[in-house]
């Protein structure tokens, strides 16, 4: 179970609120790369775990680390929007462009449903949803998919970094793209401990690998037409990651069939010509 | 720009069409761990490319291969809905259990709104949400993300290859979960291109590293409460992955503040009393 | 503004409540296809309306009378709901195949969410989602619009009356397949009134058109590869359907440049790998 | 921030595995009356706090214990699906009824997308979407939300409770039933703190009332047809619950215009026909 | 069934036309605190209302009066968007930052996609979605998730009465404000219908209280670790709401065990380190 | 199965970039008028088709082409992006309006998510769902759904023409347009080939008309109250379209009954007021 106290994991300081940054910062609560979401997979994740309790445990502090950064960010957005009320209407008032500027590039939400905080939700005010919480129950595919979601958290919280000139901003910023630095080797360490490439790959590394046609198992395929050159990399030869087999390049062309279905049901209501012997049936 | 012909990339045969089958490959269209998300998310990254073409060429290849999967799937859809019609009416009517569950395992969309055919949605009838296509304008956290896809798509295709014993959608399967293995390492070497860990680490690598808080760089955060061992791996002790830091452990306990937020504006209309000067502000 | 009564629009009556029935007429409620979708697509047209006062009129009496629909079918699925509290916990309790392939059958949240009664939600359990309110502002866009909604809706009320042998539920869907029937030709009429092909084509027909590239206007674009034949129709040759052109096929091939972006910029944090002038770029 | 250990808040138990029950058991793990939804909704009301701390800290312990809720269902989830690997592939390959129908009642994705355990979806298989997590910024507002959410919640608790005869979870359900009681107490007893009816309505309370049509504040609007009697009751005559008015009745009759908007501008396209000066312009 | 005419429900005049208003005005259509969701929910807990008619005929009358808001809502927002033609193509020809700073706050969907009308989306552009409908078949549920819906509505609409000094739209805000304030008290006049506190509560009051583990229902669990303390309210000490219990604080411990989970199967295929036997399975 | 080549399908030239306009063709890319949806909808429909190869192929070929849209529209976005870097942190900085009012008028996930590339979103960044993708196997069905998406999709694009003066924009959306002009006439073409409105209608035409309650089949239905005069029209008078029938007006009144459902089953928990046996049951 859970517990909390009262402060924040890091010290959040705004020192010149920013209502157009606290629509920014949006993306890094209920974007797809956001903590919401890291949050949700961790602890999805941990209490799924089957076989080796330690990635369960391991699992379930770096989900409990997200909840308290969930709650930074919170925290940093109603922080942002401290000066807004000021200018809400005036802006509507006057003809004053730079609070118009501002108040276009406001969350209305943060103001009209919330009353001046943080929503759960992105940058363009969609709502976090929760099939982005990808817990597969394999181990490797896990760390992947958490791989990528702190890849794509920092190179959020980059850009972000990017877009203000708040010292207090940009030390919050500073440990959180610290922390995804952590959390980037961290999965990966466990695909270490796994074997690396030749211990984990292909994922799942449980399927029996004689049961997959091999024969596709290591080729580039190349799929332009006549005329296109295949590109050529790491991937088009030389050994395989794993070991078991050798890169190869494949002129793609079909190996299967032209699809025909069989005539509509007459249950199914198709028009009645679709139910006609016509000749043109190629 | 693209091309057809008229056959698929591999043969499609369904030996004993099954709607209960047809509904679970309804996962491997349009799940999140499906085709028509990586065929988006590969062409997405391809279409935004910026830097080496090479990458941009290679991406749009298997982006255009997805496609062609995708075909696959809506045919071997379609044809184990074919035994469906005989049936439909009947389980309605007669008291046959074999039947009725039949119906209960069925899709019920596949005949109301596609009239025996596949749908882009997946094995709950939840539609396909390209808020799944991952394409960050980072070679790194993108590559990261296509690893995670193919290795999510290869367990999907191995637990369908256990849902079936109809030897023709098991061979379609040796062939997708070949593609995958492919893919699989394919995405990978890319990584291994870029220089593997020390090249690609953290990502994005350009973002200069002394920005961030290294003293929080390479710390496992136990963020259990007394009494609660911190696991142990090879992501808490050691050097770490990109080779510029050493794994530590550190007891997770507050850096930051007690939030306090202003008190609610008055335009934001919060309770009168939560707008009074009250005694039990702690 | 609206009013209402006490009595529904058509008699509802279910002679065997079918809980797996109640669940498949969801779809005509919630579905993309169903009632909520018509009734806030006539009305959203309606309010928008500009123009000519007569056909705001004529989608607000037709909207209103969706909202009856909505009312019926909700109806129907709380009566085939009658007869399940009966077997749902033996269902839980015994091996009873019959009773367990009907729960497997069922809406679960029916039950769950709404005490035995209608959600606003497709067959699958998926909520209605607004985003399928076409309302364009131009007319007939619109009502194509309204056609596709009601001609799919018709189909689906025809494959409901497959699935069902309950004297009452084919009454009632006897009455609503034959108002599809003439909401069908009702929006088909008002292009007739706005002169037919001739006189709404292109939509809309208030751009002037010599400033689209008319050389691409009436050509069908064969877009298969070499070998592939395109195929022949009232498309492909005679005069166009607005009398302005003439039907022709065109190979399909690229009228434009290799799609060439420019490199990463800093602030965009892609892999430094990206950023760098290597040779390979083609 | 927040912290774990490695117990469940209470006893999960499972005597008989069902996975007919699992997919039931998600209604309350992603559904609209589930714990995400109410664990995020807590958190982030507290994260948003302005006024009185006490409130925001009573959140925050709320919210924690919420997030247990989640990993208990969780757990539960994936205790309901220990038996079923036995069963699948022979449901696949059997024509038994029992094992069909237990296969047709079962959340695919369980299996499919998650290798045996919980999804953060509804009972139907759809993603939980943080457009639920209400956080007004209004305190009474919000306490009104969560005993909304805490009522519905403990009913469909209860419903659960009747689909099961299994010991184990009965006793589990009998904790979280018990903490609903609870919860739905809790939020009231703040509106008591507020003052009841008389100090809290109408929310928001800030807003000057005389600001608003106070002849419509407490007039019950019949908006039946002639001859559709008006239903009577507490709301319909009486002083009006925060003493400030008497419930009246009043037959709802149009005091507006009838809408014309201007005709469509040039630049949004309608058809060229919306735009003449038609006389049938009523 | 319904009817209606074609006046509005109360006057909407607008005298100085506001894109950014326009926008603004969405959240009241289609949020979550909007009209589109009272209307649907009301008539969807009419629609499956069992036990006394008198609720469900005055849900019925509420849910009619909404559809009118709603219709109201969509003429504001049309006629807000009057004057937007004349500047669109100006701003984004010209560099005058007042009119790039009204495009940049618009809505572009009000115009691309509804050539000037309202959609059925909230002001962030997000399409009302059917799962904020609630109707649980338990009145007292639904009331309090009425009141919700009413509370967040009201501080909806005082906060867009906040953005706006349009004499026109203050006047239609006024005018919903009020209802707000009677649909308010008319759900909460129903719990005072069923005995107030005591006859209503717990919800749903039919399930026997002695099944749940009545030793938990009235505790306050305090979740924060050693040296938080618990936070004191009406909802810490004294008889609980209804009447059948005493508040009390309890120290959150786990009453629980540490949850194992069985390995996996290898049907799930999860990763092969995952099913051997370690020797560090905690 | 698919190819490509690396040319685009038409010239896409920016001259100017315009962060703003980059927004705005989101909308034809991944709103419900772009190119992703009927790309999809025509594969979809090509997937599933039954009956006539012909109209298979036909659609293949078509859904093709769209590909090769979404390709020119990704990189138009991309091309439209391409200043605005430099302008980007200047926003954040300085007090310049009309840097301030692009910031507000760009689709921040451009930047943030995807590094300055387009997503699969529409142009208020909410993603492509694939409930869009409309494929309902009835051959007519699916050709006015297509209709549909081709007038919005024109009217779309001639909006977004509207709104640049670029000239390398212009010249782009004047080839999007006519291909959308003769898109309109492909399906449209198909509908004369079965026969037009007399060979098509109702739509399924293979259900027997006998079935449905012809009496209120080709009834326009007044829903208006009392002295609200119905509107008149082609669709009031006349022939059917159909040829089979008269146009009428009806003048709606309830022909069927009070819906009273079944009180409360014990099992679903209403409150327990519901279930007694009240006198004011009408």
């Amino acid at each position: 179970m859970f517990y909390h106290d009262k402060q924040l994991q890091y010290t959040v300081r705004v020192d010149t609120p920013s209502p157009v940054f606290a629509k920014m910062l949006q993306q890094a609560i209920g974007g797809v790369e956001g903590e919401i979401r890291v949050c949700l997979q961790y602890l999805f994740q941990s209490f799924g775990a089957r076989g080796p309790a330690k990635y369960r445990d391991m699992l379930m502090e770096t989900g409990t680390e997200e909840i308290g950064h969930i709650q930074m960010l919170a925290t940093a957005v109603a922080m942002n929007l401290e000066g807004a009320p000021n200018f809400l209407k005036e802006a509507m008032a006057k003809a004053d462009p730079m609070l118009a500027a501002t108040l276009g590039g406001m969350d209305p939400r943060q103001y009209l449903s919330a009353g001046m905080a943080a929503l759960p939700a992105d940058s363009n005010g969609v709502p976090f949803d929760a099939s982005h919480v990808y817990a597969s129950g394999n181990l490797a595919a896990d760390m992947y998919s958490n791989v990528a979601a702190e890849a794509t958290g920092r190179a959020l919280a980059c850009r972000l970094f990017e877009m203000t000139d708040d010292p207090g901003m940009k030390d919050m910023l500073r440990f959180l793209i610290a922390r995804d630095t952590m959390h980037q080797q961290q999965w990966l360490a466990v695909i270490e401990e796994l074997g690396g490439h030749p211990g984990s790959l292909p994922i799942p590394n449980s399927f029996p690998q004689d049961e997959e046609l091999t024969e596709y198992s290591y080729d580039f395929f190349a799929t332009g037409i006549e005329g296109v050159d295949p590109p050529a990399g790491r991937y088009t030869e030389g050994p395989s990651l794993d070991g078991r087999g050798e890169f190869r390049v494949r002129i793609a062309r079909p190996l299967g069939q032209e699809p025909k279905l069989a005539p509509p049901i007459p249950q199914a209501y198709a028009e009645a010509q679709q139910m006609m012997d016509l000749p043109d049936k190629s």
